[in-house]
């Protein structure tokens, strides 16, 4: 028995589209104005096969499946930031980056990557069309994949225009070990750049800085600079990327999982003059702002020139530069050699420094 | 050089906690206050080692690596819900399920999870450590292992309470072909259970009924019983969740991927009678309710009986039932052989049904 009706015999979907300017809490019912969203915002920039067919996972393989001797790198990160566009970047290339980065500094390589959109009723479509056209370019630029997605859409009031959250995975070889429970006394610390440019640029775009500081965001894919440095320096420690909480967190944590100290000296710590003024003037330490294109790299004495130099030909490690040591004593420590000549301890971030930026 | 100073010998973060019973914005910055919610609220749950180790990811192993035929199946899903907690379940446990069943549906075995929080400024921690022991629950059922996190906190306002995303990986191996795709003319339609129990339910808890209902949500991780559906029923076409938009929208993307008409009997429809008695009352069709812990069937006739037999055999598809056949005609189509004797057509959800209820 078929139904005797012109409709029946059309391709799929014949009735005509719903347009809308801004998000309506329809977009979330997964109904026919979800399947259109993700059509034509998602798909039409994440054009990836397996997720076209429309199931609710996507298929990938391994592409070491012929030869496997490795494991899996896995991470999620959810991401905010006020305003959502700023120099430099906007919240889309941020929540590529973030995850890339994370789970590059496995020393692996990234793979796939997984969206979650949170959208509040009223935001508009054009603005969320120029955030997924970033995270396609920032996307295509570190050669990950995303290979699946899911959108929400909360309440006027209950939600803040826009969370996305990314998931993502590397596949690492078995010969790497790399992580902060691996820094060694001896190993070298070196860091690709300077510090704090993302927190001051967001601050300064949310206008509360005071003054015009010209400054941009350092995010950035920095997968490929790990794989420069790995065909340099085999036998690196450590990767980390010193995001919230910035510098000094980020070696308290490390300092703390390999049970050494970390000693770094002041006068080798690179920071943009206009980053060390705004926090001058408003009392910050730059090694507590976070950074979101930066890494710090941990590896044998004998390997660090060779790795700082894989660092300084890549664009986003022009401005590396080693900034301290591992010793034995005073295990869990970080201590800064100051500028003129003492030594004082460099706690971890303990609250909030800033508003909220990253 | 060592600092003489006895805070120098102890063991690592030697100062005291910072209890708070309320979320605050340093929870969300990075240090210190964040390890210790990290640690406190979360580590001490989903106690995965490489987790404990202080990455920003976590490290995993595929367990068929020495035999590997296989690909994995990724999934996404961003959890938001009112309330929180409602009869049959809470958020944590959906967060849980919603990715084990996404995955799932490709006839994969779930391994790895990661869980992302956006936390508003002021949520209570007793909350969200009881949000947290449902979500480990859910995980020790699914035999899932969640092993990545991240945790925003969203200044009050603007976030509503708490939205959880969960990724998913599941390890497939290849000689399964399972997806919307692949429903083929002939193939039987079999549904895991009653419908719509799960919107009802949450409707229920909001006091949208307007009268009480004795419902409970479906919520339940269906990857073991897919397993024991494809013992006995290895060629199984599609399985499917019918979540948001219902079993009715479900089909209806079915029926387009695989290019077919899927037929149905409202009499077989199963509905318990008190979800049928609100929809009833509220003028919704059940067919478009959300459902959290059922599952939809496609496989060839030949194994209908047996996959059948399996669902009603497992304590999540015991009022399992076939409820209809694919056919070649009118593709894209879903038709409803109604109660009276006539043909009607089941579009898809088009917009919002319902308040936000999944």
């Amino acid at each position: 028995m078929t139904l005797d009706h012109p409709i029946m015999q059309g391709p799929v979907c014949p009735m005509p589209k719903i347009h809308t300017e801004k998000v309506v809490m329809g977009h979330g019912s997964g109904g026919r104005m979800s399947q259109e969203l993700i059509r034509d915002i998602f798909q039409s920039q994440f054009n990836y096969k397996p997720l076209m067919v429309g199931n609710d996972f996507g298929f990938v393989n391994l592409p070491e499946a012929a030869n496997l001797s490795g494991h899996l790198s896995i991470s999620t990160d959810m991401h905010m930031v006020t305003p959502l566009f700023f120099p430099g970047g906007d919240i889309g290339k941020l929540a590529i980056c973030g995850t890339v980065n994370d789970v590059a500094m496995s020393g692996g390589k990234p793979l796939y990557l997984t969206a979650g959109f949170i959208l509040e009723e009223g935001f508009r479509m054009d603005i969320l069309s120029r955030v997924v056209a970033s995270m396609k370019a920032a996307a295509e630029e570190s050669g990950i994949q995303i290979v699946a997605g899911d959108t929400k859409v909360a309440e006027r009031g209950s939600a803040d225009k826009l969370f996305i959250n990314t998931s993502g995975i590397a596949w690492v070889p078995d010969h790497l070990q790399i992580g902060g429970q691996y820094a060694k006394p001896g190993d070298k610390v070196i860091v690709s750049g300077t510090l704090g440019d993302h927190g001051i640029a967001v601050l300064g775009a949310r206008g509360d800085l005071g003054f015009e500081a010209d400054i941009k965001s350092d995010i950035a894919p920095l997968n490929h600079m790990i794989q420069e440095i790995l065909e340099v320096a085999p036998n690196i420690h450590v990767f980390r990327d010193p995001t919230r909480g910035g510098l000094g967190t980020t070696l308290n944590e490390i300092a703390v999982q390999s049970q050494t100290s970390i000693w770094i000296n002041e006068n080798e710590l690179p920071v943009n003059p206009v980053v060390q003024a705004a926090c001058e003037m408003l009392g910050f330490d730059p090694l507590y702002i976070a950074n979101e294109g930066k890494l710090v790299t941990i590896c044998p004495a004998e390997e660090a020139d060779a790795a700082l130099e894989a660092m300084q030909n890549n664009q986003y490690g022009k401005n590396a530069v080693i900034i301290g040591d591992v010793r034995e004593s005073d295990p869990g420590r970080v201590l800064l050699r100051t500028l003129i000549g003492g030594t004082r301890l460099v706690d971890s971030l303990l609250g909030e420094i800033l508003p909220r930026i990253c």
